[in-house]
């Protein structure tokens, strides 16, 4: 398939156009970023183990069930997917309390949640992403009280997938960020990544982080916490990762 | 009844016992301040007029069926109170998009909000007071889901009769804070104070502030607005601001 113009190009991740406009190609670059675009680095092969990565965590979802814009990866860093709209914010899930949670709020680092606890952030790096609620949502009119009450589900069936698999490799999965899209019938999917960038975890033998915190925190070689989850994954799908 | 013990020294409002422990006395102080303390002034007879009109709206809420700490006002700044134990939320009810609203997120300002919105923060002033949501206020062992179901419905009822109220003065009740305590027998009360300080009100007629934006903002005479709105309400109740 072709790539087309670029469309979108964000800190981590550029989208084309292809010949089909129902599809989109999304090139995954190993560029980095953190606090808000205020910490930024290249790491060579980063792209490719978050896309591989990420189109693993897509095909699994979708054989539980799930709707995703997953389509297939045509090269180890690129995948294609379907075109959305996406809607304009981040829902996080969160097992246990870390990261902003701790800084923002009295919870000790490590708390499990039980039952998890999803935030969602406005999508919009102007405002500096700033949190919502459900009454502020619907009065944004960003989703309606059903596609609202929809997307939490989704989110909380995508994070017992997930969490489960993790667990099934030995790491814990702590939070996760995922966005929403509609097709132009509009069917709600999960669209973006699912990647080290986006997800926190936390290896179970260690407690060492293996995800963007290493980078973030300058906790350690980032690229060899990367490599050991896309390891892992890869034991179970070597065709993602071939 | 004895003025015993300062319990508690807020911003603009003081805490005292009384001889009978389930009894507390609040001082409505002169003091203003704005932007998380660091605008700071002392307007002679705004503790006054903020008790009164306090006094005032409570007594109609308790008219109306809503349960509020308020007992009796001693003198004109003073006010009897059943001692609560404070949740630490201060919960947010938006008619009309305003203020912080408008800031943070692309609300334009005069939206009407139909349903009204309520957003709820974490009374925490060295965390500076961040915003939850149900999952974080459930998480965080605030309240459970149906002690924060009936907040919300108490907050919203606030609304409907404030709202009322206001309009027959001529008066838009643009938004408002309120906080909840507990009865030592568990019952939830409508708490603190409902006065200029904490409600955002606009004349019907010119549009004008009648609340702490006046201060905040340096918009004219807080003084005068804050008379304004005594007025009309003592004009509702002559008891209340002999």
């Amino acid at each position: 398939m072709k790539k087309g113009e670029v469309l979108y190009k964000g800190k981590a991740k550029s989208l084309y156009r292809t010949g089909d406009p129902g599809v989109l190609l999304v090139e995954f670059r190993d560029d980095i970023t953190a606090f808000d675009g205020q910490k930024k680095d290249v790491l060579s092969s980063k792209g490719r183990l978050n896309a591989q990565v990420s189109a693993f965590l897509f095909r699994l979802l979708e054989r539980k069930g799930i709707a995703t814009h997953f389509i297939d990866m045509p090269d180890e860093s690129h995948m294609l997917v379907k075109a959305l709209d996406m809607i304009p914010l981040e829902v996080i899930v969160r097992n246990i309390a870390a990261g902003s949670l701790v800084r923002q709020y009295p919870f000790r680092e490590g708390t499990v949640l039980e039952p998890p606890v999803i935030v969602i952030d406005y999508k919009d790096d102007s405002r500096h992403d700033p949190m919502l609620n459900d009454d502020l949502i619907i009065a944004l009119g960003i989703l309606t009280p059903d596609d609202l009450a929809m997307i939490k589900e989704m989110a909380l069936r995508v994070n017992s997938v997930l969490r489960e698999f993790f667990a099934s490799l030995g790491i814990t999965l702590v939070d996760f960020k995922i966005e929403f899209g509609r097709t132009p019938d509009g069917k709600i999917l999960l669209g973006d990544e699912i990647s080290m960038d986006s997800m926190r975890l936390w290896d179970m033998s260690t407690g060492k982080s293996l995800d963007k915190d290493v980078y973030r925190f300058s906790k350690g070689d980032v690229m060899e916490a990367y490599n050991r989850v896309a390891e892992r994954v890869c034991a179970e799908d070597k065709e993602v990762c071939k």
